[in-house]
């Protein structure tokens, strides 16, 4: 495709997203009027597709000036890229399937802008500047994350004294993390997997690994799909509420036997490993829903593997003494690396959520350390996302809000 | 029956339940043994059936004197209530369909035993203690609450600095809440249901009022018994979420019309009145599964009818303007009015949460206020359930417990 | 219960049911105009419960002379028998619990009548006709039968020569077998389980013997109440849609290693045998909702078994080897022998059926053999039933029609 | 792409079928051993896509000679195309976005090889063939029918005497129309659906115009996704079906004003027209899974529309006095012409159904008029498939056959 392609394919992906994100467009309108970023300078790493630019472009209207990357090097789209690159105040600097350095020079120069607010999708940028660029932090009013993994570096860092700037944990927005990693990762990884594989789901036994909000989505939306879901957990509880879900539950190399399909969303490392695809079926299919490419430990497979060929896009088949064993993606989000990424509705919510924190950090001083989002910008949100929907709920009277602060009434 | 039948009956039923509550067994191994409750005296108010039974002899047989009432008019079986008063160490004033006076009467008796532990379902027990024998709290060196409501009402009371005594939310634990508020309302309210009416629930229309812990499981199983499934709701973030998984989200003013069956599960007052029943559909099956029967106005349904009959056990008919309204259990727990409660397995964790926190209260020193469930009992009861249901889970490796601790390794 | 008592639970549940029986009742309002069965006697073996007792007022009230026995030893209701007995030109000789002589010498009473019409539910009473009353086969105009498993009993007799009289085949209306044996079964078994064991279902793994429709809707709720099912079949066909409905499929003699709960629906003869009680988990709970009990080999269960008594009602516990397998309602239809039957409904429809075939043949002389429901009367049995649930459907326009009767229009 | 590429890509998507298609690869062995079809001429119109390329290669591998073109101008792949055409004794016509007279043309091209066989998927080729090229049909065999339309439209003219040669239902096979028509396009639409618009289908109202077999695997898949489902019909039976698995049913005058998304499964024309179009929300988003581009009437929406424009690749953008209609795929089968149409899995049995009727065709005399699938290539295909899957069922024992065959047992 010409650049001038590029850019017409990108400009009508994010027409068409806009259309569909009614509580960002509102929030727009609103920054659009009001400039509430008015000179602020905002540093991203964030899988640069439709969505996305979405966000972008809010906050470019709000009156920032944004500079953006990737943050996965697979998932970003080009046109998107060229298309963000066509706006004022927004500099773009992700490309599809950068090799190791690129991505991080990418990222440097993202913070070459010196920015006072960032915003993270896996905390790249705040792990930079922690490591490279600590001089910059005092210029930083704050950051925001937006995703499980992020997060959980992030409370790590602060709990080893390390974190010397706040970031807002968008990715524990009720609105959040309740929708986006529950429905938006449920359909997506399918979707990712359906269209790579076109191959039927029903009839097959999947086998998901964790039971967090992205691992029930994506087990709910294999039985909606007709498989036989397998769950693997490390929480006792978690396990328990997978099999009162109607899932079988058993530890990972029983489940490696069975399995035709295998989604990975633990946040974790080496979910699957030799000692799993020792015992695979010819045939089973390995993908990854995950924030990071460990999951699933290719590096194991590769050395088992007596040949490894692209067999279909986004495909590769590992032979493996005679048993094929197909990787997705390499085992990077499935759903971003062979798909389009959530559908824009629960981005709608989760994108909400950063521009409102990126807002209120802008208007807040706050300490360093990892804050909640306030809980009435995640009401908003909720309450604009049904007022977009045409859904009209119930309110409390005020003798049953009475009620329910009361104790005395008893059987 | 004959006194002897009673109680035959209900050693059989309590035989049978205690069979299928096998965490709650092991602990009670765990009690005969180390008698744990040694000199201790514990009052009760439950529901008294089957399940609480098994409950009361474990803690008799640790080393208690128990005694027990009811905690709701409708949900006593007496037969149980007979088998309970064969057994040493126990005396039990529960009775099927007292009336007011006679409820309350039975409380006054359970705390004259001088209890120094209380065991609550809605907190009727603590509520008596702190209006009208105060002079007993002193002595009391905890309780423990089963439901929402109850802890509800007891951090109502802790908020107004009127909660005298150490509570633990036995129903804040994981492995109760999530366990016997969503499976088992779930389940035993349709059960509940279906056995007394009788009809089909697939191709009806089922409105579910409120979309907490009980309420979506009475939504998941309305959908797995073929219906289809409006949710009304105050809040707009569990609005999304029920509209998320799949059900219609409305006003309860409009939903009124539409609905075949009804199911409150708020725990607040006045969730269907007048003008609910103005607009309902001829034939309309009223039933309620929150803890007190004030969700359905019933005052206001009789003031509005023309005549009221029985039409089948546990079913009236309230002929409004010749639409009739069916109301089951006179709006009582449909689960336990008109069914045995909830299934053995879920308060197999709740009950076993109950002992282990009764066990932690006689042997720590509380402060006044609500306490959680510790989590190492949760847990437990976690691990001894899965192990009781043959199912082993994954570990984590220790590479992989620091990889989650651990924040420096990146894209 | 007096006979008074017995004469108005039994007036209550039938008067509850015909509010629930909208075709039913629209046919009854013709008949009562019409008289369409005047002076016609219908011999019927049906399970005597309420929603039969609906079609025996409908036929009387038709102007035929009706006597009626059960068809099961389990499955009669005696306060419908004793009401049924108050109306006129009503016999009913069914009886709870009656030993196999007393089963039969009531279906000789009922032929006493000298029936010219029959109604069955498994054939008894035509199978009675054909091998020991022969002499009255010349004046029956006809019969109908209700189940699947009489339906195949009557193709083998007319297979072999064996049948000399016209029978409806009322089970193969679409709209019986499409929604009685699916919907009706697959709720009231799972209503007669839970009512008669109080143990969840979400968890459990469920044992479905055979995927007819049955079977089908047995496992469809199974699923819908949390459980993970296996199914097993013979038909390689059924397999593979078992399969892709998202269930295991599997040899018995493998399900039953896994099987927590069992349910027998196949209308053949030893689906659990001696090779099955062997390899069965302790705790596991046996149930049939087949027509007959000869699905589960109690013989067989009994002779193995080192102790048999009875746990709860309708429960018998088998011990063998120490393992308990538990058999609900003696291996007797789960829903008719421990539940109120199907729900109103869906007998609806069947029984709708069953009064317009009985009219059918009064009205027109059919020749002996198997004869399939007037496909209108089954299209109008289901308008019927749409208009009583307020719903409307599209009408094909005329050029529509045309569209589909022509062939020219191609890509 | 260069056609080196084109071929490329084109083998390795019929490679990765061909390993997904295990009951195909059986009968290919087979047939390449055997060379059942040895000296005959096949003439195909199916949608050229990698699983249809396997179909032609083990025809060909047989013996045959083989043309083929497409039949729908939107489903052809181009490198699948290139490969065929690489193949020994294949040509392929067909050409993605043909215009309709290139369209016409490829079919008579594959006629002037003078086949002796003929396969179809909406009977193109015979209508020709019936119409312009009546000389051929003394030559000819027989042919197959892939597809509900198409036999609709044989059947029709077999009624109207038109029919001069012998067809075989191939879609009528129930290892056909049970799986293909169901699991088959249940999946493959919504696949279509959510790679073409990257939206959410949780939370949405969708509406399905038809409750046959494709149907009601949309509307199946649909709420498997989350979505609030809305089924019409003309048929009352399948309108109570749809209302019994949970669906809301009504007309589509009425269903049009709450849809979010609608799939059209009838068949028939003008299942959305102008009246529609006038009530339906802003943004509502059209498809269509039916054979022919029919059900929704694009020339009255075209009147109707303001503007008309592409909003992302295979979305059309009606806008209708304000209001947003998006089209996808111009009508078109959403599965083919926006994806890789039905998983291998079930073409797998679709085209195994194929192989063996044409094999059946070259080995008897058929007469002319439409022939169902012999039951013994239908059982044998469901045995291979339960095979491949490693999946092992019952059989029945001697005695068990001889109860089923027998009538004597009873109660």
């Amino acid at each position: 495709m010409s650049e001038k392609e590029l850019i017409e394919s990108g400009d009508m992906k994010i027409g068409w997203v806009r259309n569909h994100m009614p509580v960002l467009s509102i929030i727009r309108e609103n920054f659009e009027r009001d400039q509430p970023l008015k000179g602020h300078k905002i540093a991203m790493a964030l899988h640069v597709e439709a969505k996305t630019a979405a966000l972008v472009e809010t906050l470019a209207i709000g009156g920032a000036e944004v500079a953006i990357t990737g943050c996965n090097p697979l998932s970003t789209q080009d046109d998107v890229s060229a298309a963000l690159n066509t706006r004022d105040n927004i500099e773009c600097y992700a490309k599809y399937d950068c090799c190791g350095d690129e991505y991080y020079e990418a990222i440097d120069k993202v913070l070459d802008m010196k920015p006072d607010i960032t915003i993270d999708d896996g905390a790249d940028l705040i792990f930079k500047l922690h490591t490279e660029r600590q001089d910059m932090i005092p210029e930083i009013l704050g950051g925001c994350e937006e995703t499980t993994t992020g997060i959980h570096r992030l409370k790590a860092m602060d709990k080893d004294g390390a974190l010397k700037m706040p970031v807002i944990a968008v990715n524990d927005a009720m609105t959040k993390f309740l929708f986006d990693n529950r429905y938006g990762t449920g359909q997506s990884s399918w979707d990712g997997i359906m269209r790579t594989t076109n191959l039927l789901v029903a009839g097959k036994t999947v086998v998901i690994g964790g039971y967090g909000w992205c691992g029930r989505g994506a087990a709910m939306r294999a039985s909606g799909l007709g498989a036989d879901v397998i769950v693997t957990e490390v929480d006792p509880i978690r396990a328990l509420e997978a099999r009162m879900d109607g899932h079988r539950v058993m530890a990972m190399t029983e489940a490696a036997k069975y399995g035709d399909i295998f989604v990975t969303t633990t946040g974790n490392v080496d979910v699957l490993t030799r000692k799993h695809f020792e015992v695979m079926k010819d045939g089973a299919i390995l993908a990854n829903s995950g924030h990071f490419n460990v999951e699933i430990n290719l590096e194991e497979l590769t050395a088992m593997a007596d040949t490894i060929k692209i067999v279909r896009n986004n495909i590769k088949e590992y032979n493996v003494g005679g048993r094929k064993i197909n990787v997705l993606a390499d085992g990077r989000l499935v759903n971003l690396a062979a798909g389009d990424g959530h559908p824009a509705e629960v981005m709608d919510m989760s994108f909400a959520n950063q521009a409102l924190c990126v807002k209120h950090i802008a208007e807040n001083k706050l300490e360093a350390g990892v804050h909640p989002v306030p809980r009435d910008l995640d009401m908003y949100v909720a309450e604009l996302k049904l007022k977009s929907m045409g859904i009209e709920i119930d309110e409390l009277e005020s003798h049953q809000t009475e009620y329910m602060e009361g104790w005395e009434c008893g059987t």
